[in-house]
């Protein structure tokens, strides 16, 4: 295994929003990035913006020659690509995900040839637009990347994920995968879903009033703007990490449920305090 | 009545967030900014900035010579001052006012003295912070101001509110008072709620867990964003709105708990077809 991320050859497969931002941040700073993507237009693209140094739509080709490997797909593309992509893999090569739920990633990659790194991934970043078109090198920039090593992971490839995490401009945090997963199902996955109640209300209630489109404010636009994230994405991470988005769910429907009661009774004193005391805690989350 | 904003002496009532904001923006466009405020050191800051001409924490003071008088107080203070500022203003005073809810305003604004001209204000904007040192005159920029006029308002007098509206950089927008709670419940004070909800369920889920703090995304941030908002200024919006508030909580649990259904059924196929529509929407929203 190759010591430093600035020796290494990194190819990145999918080359979306999350992918074609990691190549482009990377480039430059390792000693070439391959970007593989299913379509030869994508590819292209890629290659027009400057995101990657070479590309292919041929996976074996892409991965062959490579000492770390970043899996930018959608959650159930990349189990499916764990299933397939060890024998590709050249030895010592770090293998690393950007999956938003890990659980069954990482119990996925238990079954990696022994020749293989394994490493979950997670970084915490994300934007309304998808494709290699929204694709921007900043986007890590600030934000905590999530490392979910295994136990057969080595300390070496451990520090190399780590290196690039920090080359993209990310701060690494090492979670184990019940954990993380439980986190983002509350602070990632749960604002999602509340995001698409928010607009599924106003389709059903304003939207049929012309007024509505005029008046959407500033409060609707930030707490809807999850809404537009990509579906298939979406999909996959809700359908792997369902126990734990339920009772997200579940709680946040109580709370809401408790507010709105209080709100019905007239329950003026129970109200504030509970507004204050939220108010308070958004304000300690984001100081 | 004047006749312009131009020569008109303007007094706005409330020194906050959004009276400052406003008193900033008219400041050079009308004859004269008078602030009224309770606290002497909020009419201090509000000068220090260049928000005001002058001010003043005696109401009839700032409001004798008035032109024009804008109630930027919380919703049940504007509701007490229209109880009792009419006798102190000049005749053909344009009596102006900012709450986010307009039936109960526009009810006591029937009470006022034939002398008074009055007209329901709602600008479609607002921050996360709060008092005279978030001011910023540029806060209506863009943005939709909705006009509440009543039948006694004259044609002059409303006039005089949209080239107000205009003044500040806004889109005047006539609605009727209970179209217009219909339509910010949703719009406004539902994402209000939801917000609350999301971090009252980070507080009991993962605030626990130090690493929450690290992950805490973008999402969340969005989505939680106006959780941030003054509380009395909400609480007073909620008490003044609560039966349309209360249906669009209503019919939000019930598209969250649909989703949520889908979810724990494993029903992707009618899941994707929501988060699909869903997504449409928001796009159609904000293009």
């Amino acid at each position: 295994m190759i010591k430093t991320l600035e020796e290494a050859q990194v190819a990145v497969v999918g080359l979306g929003l999350m992918g074609g931002s990691l190549a482009g941040a990377l480039r430059g700073k390792c000693r070439s990035v391959v970007g593989v993507a299913r379509r030869a237009e994508t590819v292209t693209a890629a290659l027009a913006r400057g995101l990657i140094d070479r590309g292919t739509t041929n996976l074996a080709e892409g991965v062959g020659a490579a000492d770390v490997v970043v899996l930018a797909t959608p959650v159930r593309v990349i189990l499916r690509q764990l299933d397939e992509i060890g024998p590709l893999l050249p030895p010592g090569c770090l293998l690393l995900d950007l999956g938003s739920t890990k659980a069954r990633i990482v119990e996925a990659m238990e079954r990696l040839p022994a020749h293989v790194q394994p490493l979950g991934g997670h970084p915490m970043c994300g934007k309304e637009t998808s494709g290699v078109e929204a694709a921007d090198p900043n986007l890590y920039r600030g934000r905590t990347f999530i490392l979910t090593p295994l136990a057969r992971t080595s300390e070496a490839a451990l520090a190399l994920g780590r290196s690039l995490a920090g080359a993209v401009g990310a701060t690494p945090l090492v979670l184990e995968a019940a954990r993380q997963d439980a986190l983002v199902a509350t602070l990632s996955h749960l604002p999602y879903l509340l995001a698409c109640a928010l607009v599924a209300t106003a389709d059903t209630l304003t939207s049929p009033d012309p007024a509505a489109w005029e008046i959407v404010a500033g409060g609707f636009r930030d707490t809807s703007r999850v809404a537009g994230s990509d579906v298939t994405m979406m999909l996959d991470i809700l359908m792997t990490n369902r126990a734990h988005v339920l009772k997200a769910v579940t709680t946040c429907q109580a709370h809401l449920a408790y507010l709105a009661r209080l709100l019905e009774d007239g329950d003026e004193e129970s109200l504030r305090t509970s507004l204050e005391a939220i108010r308070a805690e958004r304000v300690r989350m984001f100081p």
